[in-house]
């Protein structure tokens, strides 16, 4: 499994590791009911701290996004993850719209932000890894 | 000025408050050198501490968004909000790319994604209020 982590970054680390778990679902590289390394190996692979590993696998549980069985370890939702609902779309409109504000504040056109946007659509479908 | 704070929310106060004053911004309704409220009377106004009122300040002083007088008050950047540069479109992919995977994950298109951008640019040409 690929992940890139940015020790420099303002982002904590185990939003950086449930993000970057995250795409790789989108872009395919980790499907419906794949294993995942254990807690303590993941940490250990990546030079991080267990209790680092095992937030972003409980925010990750806690979304839907991953099972965590005691006998068969940690795997990807076999059921795929929940589909978008009214919550979600509340969120993402509450992502979006500090986003699209400072955006037009800084001079971005609508098309500008609609491209950026399409790209990473692109980047995705296509299996880029960042 | 219009401030819309939701206390039951998880995101913090003094970056509701920063978002707020952005999207003023975007809808505008602040304008270049406008005079924002003092921290005290934003703060009493909106019935929040101080601080929370200062950090919001400094976050968008920092960010170029206002300007902090000593004699003249807490105004919106008489130059106009710093264009977006090379920094700027980082952290939009930054923003854009986690939120578009989970997007991708729960089942949504690119055009239902890219749609919902549009509505919020629409709204603030429109000068909607949320």
């Amino acid at each position: 499994m690929f992940i890139q982590l940015d020790f420099e970054s303002k982002k904590p680390i185990y939003t950086q590791l449930k993000h970057e778990i995250i795409a790789g679902i989108a872009r395919k590289d980790l499907s419906a009911g794949e294993a995942l390394p254990s807690v303590r190996s993941l940490a250990a692979d990546l030079g991080i701290n267990l209790h680092t590993v095992n937030k972003a696998y409980q925010q990750l549980k806690q979304e839907g996004f991953i099972l965590i069985h005691r006998q068969k370890g940690v795997v990807i939702h076999p059921d795929g993850v929940p589909e978008a609902g009214e919550d979600y779309y509340a969120e993402l409109k509450e992502t979006l719209r500090p986003s699209i504000a400072e955006s037009i504040c800084r001079g971005l056109s609508e098309e500008e932000y609609l491209s950026i946007c399409q790209d990473i659509f692109k980047g995705f479908k296509e299996g880029e890894k960042k």
